[in-house]
């Protein structure tokens, strides 16, 4: 580990903040209170699996897939490649094509969804998605990891071919998912990732806290 | 960082696992589920903050003080020391004067509560705590980080002198607190810590996901 500060790229947990269209609110309520007379502050969360920076594990989409407990630690710790797309509409094969790809990367990508979506309180259903064909070549490669800058790695406008084939050639791939980053105070470049998710046995996704570390 | 495999020391998230006694039951639901005929799975969680293995930030004793959110990544990121303790009761100062332990360290304390209190169903209230003359000690040096195997490092068989003051004492200090973890596979000596704990925002603790990996 190089001593370059960690740099937090995870979503903050707040009441209020914007979640996917029909997913649960967050609710971070203090039940105990020093404000109240209480001895101690107590905090109880409720919360979707997939709300903010999150992982989604092949069982969201593959019914025999493995769940978010069972991910290795070497796809989540390691180095990683942060690539900028200036597509503003999607993220195309042809578009990963003069990256060299390869086998066993963690690939995060940067969009203009950081930091433009994420300012918007309410969902933000145009935002920059991987495709479809983009999708194969990453899972044909055999990446690690892939990382994206909004809710989702596909995109809701076309629910079938956007959100369920995308999902299902990543995660069917074994190819584990973050969800949510906000890469705005990050270049392109080499870093090293922590993101670790709880350890929520047998579910398909978790928040987690993901920070990167530049590589000199 | 060396090649080293990381060890997880996090207690799984499950429903019906121990916790505080008066703390609200961790509940795991799909929500949406493959086997019922939706098109995914999608769980939602609700726990207390202070669940399993979980981060205390000074916000948990100390009216004004920082909350989990401001935990600085120095603190949770780094080199380690596991010191084992083998006095069937409590940690006493006495017990950490041999270790010459140095401001700045990060600090986990193993115990018998490794593995036998978490192979317990229902809390456990005769854990190995840390003593008020401890609390004092590390306090007093200073350390960046301290971590016990249960639930607190303060004892609830004496409230006020068990948890309220050692809490006071440690998280007065700026002391940032694991506790939970499940040390039963660590022996003691050097290793790099990984903790990251959730960003709830203005919260006074949160569940983490905690890695070990040893220092050859």
């Amino acid at each position: 580990m190089t001593k370059n500060k960690w740099i937090d790229v995870t979503a903050p947990l707040v009441n209020g903040m914007v979640v996917w269209t029909n997913d649960i609110k967050v609710q971070i309520e203090r039940r105990v209170s020093m404000d109240r007379g209480d001895l101690v502050n107590n905090s109880t969360i409720s919360m979707g699996a997939h709300t903010g920076t999150h992982m989604d594990a092949p069982l969201h989409f593959i019914a025999k897939g493995k769940s978010i407990d069972q991910v290795p630690f070497d796809a989540i710790i390691g180095p990683t490649r942060v690539i900028e797309i200036k597509d503003k509409v999607s993220i195309k094969a042809d578009d990963l094509k003069p990256y060299n790809i390869k086998r066993g990367e963690r690939i995060l990508f940067k969009t203009r969804n950081s930091p433009a979506s994420w300012q918007n309180k309410n969902f933000a259903e145009d935002f920059v998605f991987i495709t479809k064909g983009a999708a194969q070549l990453l899972a044909y490669t055999k990446v690690a990891l892939v990382g994206v800058d909004y809710l989702s790695v596909g995109s809701p406008v076309d629910p079938e071919k956007g959100m369920k084939d995308v999902h299902e050639i990543l995660l069917g791939a074994e190819i584990w998912l973050i969800e949510g980053l906000n890469l705005t105070d990050v270049k392109p470049g080499n870093y090293n990732l922590i993101c670790l998710p709880l350890k929520l046995m047998n579910a398909e996704g978790s928040p987690v806290r993901a920070v990167l570390q530049r590589i000199p």
